[in-house]
């Protein structure tokens, strides 16, 4: 009997997916101590936005919040989403700095990292795997999905030999748009259980278009030791398939699956009740974005486009836009439309179309990604394009991004205290996020003694006084 | 390459499982228009509440809706639900009122009949068949399908070599509470496709425990010719996998699907659109109901359960009565919890915890059916707890339940007439449905003088001001 191992998400990209990252702390602390007996083989607590949105919004210290869920989570695993080079930022930061966020990470309770880029230019994650597994933690190596020409079985067999030579633990699959069909997830996974018969093979698949639950059930078949799910209240649109439903169908399948039922349906409907509480970010609608599948854009940079053409007047070229997103991404060899790629391709699409001649107008980060400076485009970029964009600058695809970065913690360290920072924690959260930082530090000093309010006290007061007001 | 033919149910089930039934014929011919020419095997598009929410709340006539339909869809055959002998009713009509209802209904534009019975009881959906098969129709001869003991893969091909050898052309499964899993949809349809290899298969499943996508691909996989589908905007929750997901899903696989991209993209914004409007009905969560994995209990009647409680200040009697809902099915034979069966379930396992004795309070409707009056249950009943309902009555299982009921319509004719009725149609609405019938001809006189306004007016008026300043 086959087991199949469950990692909960729905503490980062269920929360993430649905809520926008906005629910605070002391609203999960309960609920973890019910996942944590769950019986998962680890629990996604910490990375993307978490962050970012933990500083600037909740004004709460995510380091303090991830050593609170290590104490409280005393039978299972926590794990983290890194995006290799760029951590948790939107940027490469230099090897001492993502040396020292590993460390902290791990000292502060992450005992498993699952570590992704963009572009699955495995030099982007070589040094934070090797830092997580010198220091005795479980390494995630992650493939990118995404589909194109370049992006062929072969493709991924080919980065994950590269994954595997650096050492990871386990090969992980990471759908974030939601593209990945049954058909490919299958023949994805046998074609890696195939290669890497010692390697556990994970999927991580996104519910966006409706393919999630199926591309798990066939990737299984296909030999897939491990998948995501959240729990029912958090399932769905643009989050993950709901665990409830996938261990049952497992199950009857004849899989070995390890939870316990009782507490899995008590937190279930804790996490409905959190998500009632946060109704204010919980936007989408309830049915899935099917036009994802005929051009892989996200709902979400379709939205985008909508208003900034609106502003210019611009209404009826938002077929023109989606059209040049598709030659801009082909144009630029192809990169998944994810942070920070779809922001590049997104705005150079809207330029060209702007301007009325493709290229004419091109942005610093459009410069940057041809230069190489966010690694290898997937497939080549045309001659004629390098030279029309960067002039007589040669692009530098063979230097690894990183290399080309001085360190930066020794630097910054004292501009980091001076700021507020009080500890090597604080002083990486300036780092990653310097005005953030700073104010959340200046924040915290008044807020200790007296002088500044908790962070969107009305607000939520008034969401739990309606709470308590509606109907049940 | 095997051909997959899709039914497009957005019309009826997809409306009915998402907004009540709720939307007017009027809102629906655009739509329809474009349906008809998107390649689909037939669009179901009548029966089930249809009927009922026309007369009773839209005043609109169900069978000029149909003969509206008709006219606008030149290409595509429309299909209707029918519950057999009780037709689009609630009890059993004799066999003269089913055969002019089925002829009418092929008269008006209904062509394929999908015939069911929720106790399997195929004696109760024999005449319905024969008159269909004799006009011409085509049927889809249902198993309705439920878990328990008896409802094993043997049990359906019993029924279904009933349901054949009377005559029916296509073998449909039918899933109406989300409960066919992937693993049981591919051993079911895999018997039947081995056990009937001239008949295809149709596979209706409904999403509301998030199993349905997958139970349609494992049941393809087996075998399955036809499966039902909605758009994208009117899927999930407890309605449907989106026709846009699974027709790339089985094309990737190799599948034919004939319909076409572009006018399905357009019909699927169109109910988007519709959905809106009619957003007053919209109220589900989300998320699926992955609670009736466990307990097989429907969501519904849970709701009910928790207001019914509530008036008796009964709150804390709900587990109680879920688990008494379970055992009164199990007494009763284990039929499936529709309509209906979970009302006549729902009510004495009510009552015999609000009486603290079991079976102390007997509805009548619990009596009718120990009698037989509804079919054969699907197990035996035990002799003790038909002796303790009947007393010294038999129970008549060996009957026809229809064979009890004399002749209707020519009874009820004059009556009908008195009433309101023009037509041999009105007659039916009148025969299904008396004081419904008769309230809608009375508002039908005076809406023609001038003398009543159209339904809903000021409610549709004020859902369209808010539509029209709602930010987009
Ligand atoms: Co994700
Ligand atoms: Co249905």
């Amino acid at each position: 009997m086959r087991e199949i191992f469950i990692t909960d998400v729905s503490l980062r990209d269920g929360i993430q997916s649905l809520l926008a990252t906005r629910v605070r702390g002391e609203d999960l602390y309960e609920v973890l101590e019910v996942l944590d007996r769950c019986g998962f083989w680890s629990l996604e607590v910490w990375g993307g936005a978490t962050f970012d949105v933990c500083l600037r919004y909740l004004k709460e210290d995510p380091w303090e919040r991830l050593r609170k869920f290590k104490d409280i989570a005393k039978n299972t695993k926590l794990e983290m989403l890194l995006r290799g080079q760029n951590l948790v930022g939107y940027r490469h930061y230099p090897d001492d700095v993502v040396e020292a966020f590993v460390k902290k990470a791990y000292d502060n309770g992450i005992e498993v990292f699952r570590i992704f880029d963009a572009l699955n230019d495995t030099r982007n994650m070589r040094k934070a795997i090797e830092v997580a597994k010198k220091i005795g933690a479980t390494v995630k190596g992650v493939l990118s999905y995404t589909i194109s020409p370049v992006h062929t079985v072969e493709y991924y067999l080919k980065v994950a030999r590269e994954l595997v030579d650096m050492g990871i633990d386990i090969i992980s699959i990471k759908d974030q748009a939601g593209l990945l069909s049954p058909k490919v997830a299958y023949e994805l996974v046998k074609a890696l259980k195939e290669e890497f018969p010692s390697y556990p093979v994970h999927l991580h698949t996104q519910t966006t278009a409706d393919l999630a639950e199926m591309a798990q059930l066939k990737g299984i078949e296909a030999g897939a030791d491990m998948i995501d799910t959240v729990f029912y209240s958090l399932s769905g649109q643009t989050s993950h398939p709901p665990g409830e439903t996938m261990i049952y169908v497992l199950r009857e399948f004849g899989y070995k699956v390890s939870v316990d039922e009782n507490l899995y349906k008590k937190a279930g409907d804790m996490f409905r009740e959190i998500r009632k509480k946060y109704k204010k970010y919980d936007v989408l609608p309830p049915y899935p974005d099917v036009g994802v599948l005929k051009h892989q854009i996200p709902g979400g940079m379709i939205t985008n486009f909508i208003s900034q053409l609106k502003e210019q007047g611009m209404e009826d070229k938002l077929e023109e836009v989606m059209q040049e997103v598709i030659r801009v991404r082909e144009d630029l060899g192809y990169p998944p439309l994810v942070t920070p790629t779809s922001q590049i391709v997104g705005s150079q699409a809207f330029l060209n179309v702007l301007h009325g001649e493709r290229y004419k107008v091109v942005t610093k980060e459009t410069r940057d990604y041809v230069k190489g400076l966010y690694g290898r485009p997937p497939a080549p970029i045309k001659e004629e394009l390098i030279k029309k964009i960067l002039g007589n600058e040669e692009p530098v695809y063979h230097i690894r991004p990183a290399d080309l970065l001085e360190p930066e913690l020794e630097k910054v360290r004292q501009e980091a205290i001076q700021a507020g920072a009080r500890s090597e924690e604080d002083v990486l959260s300036y780092v990653l996020f310097p005005l953030v930082a700073k104010e959340f530090f200046e924040w915290r000093d008044k807020f200790e003694k007296g002088q500044a309010p908790p962070p969107y006290t009305e607000d939520i007061m008034q969401e739990e006084e309606e709470r308590h007001k509606a109907p049940v």
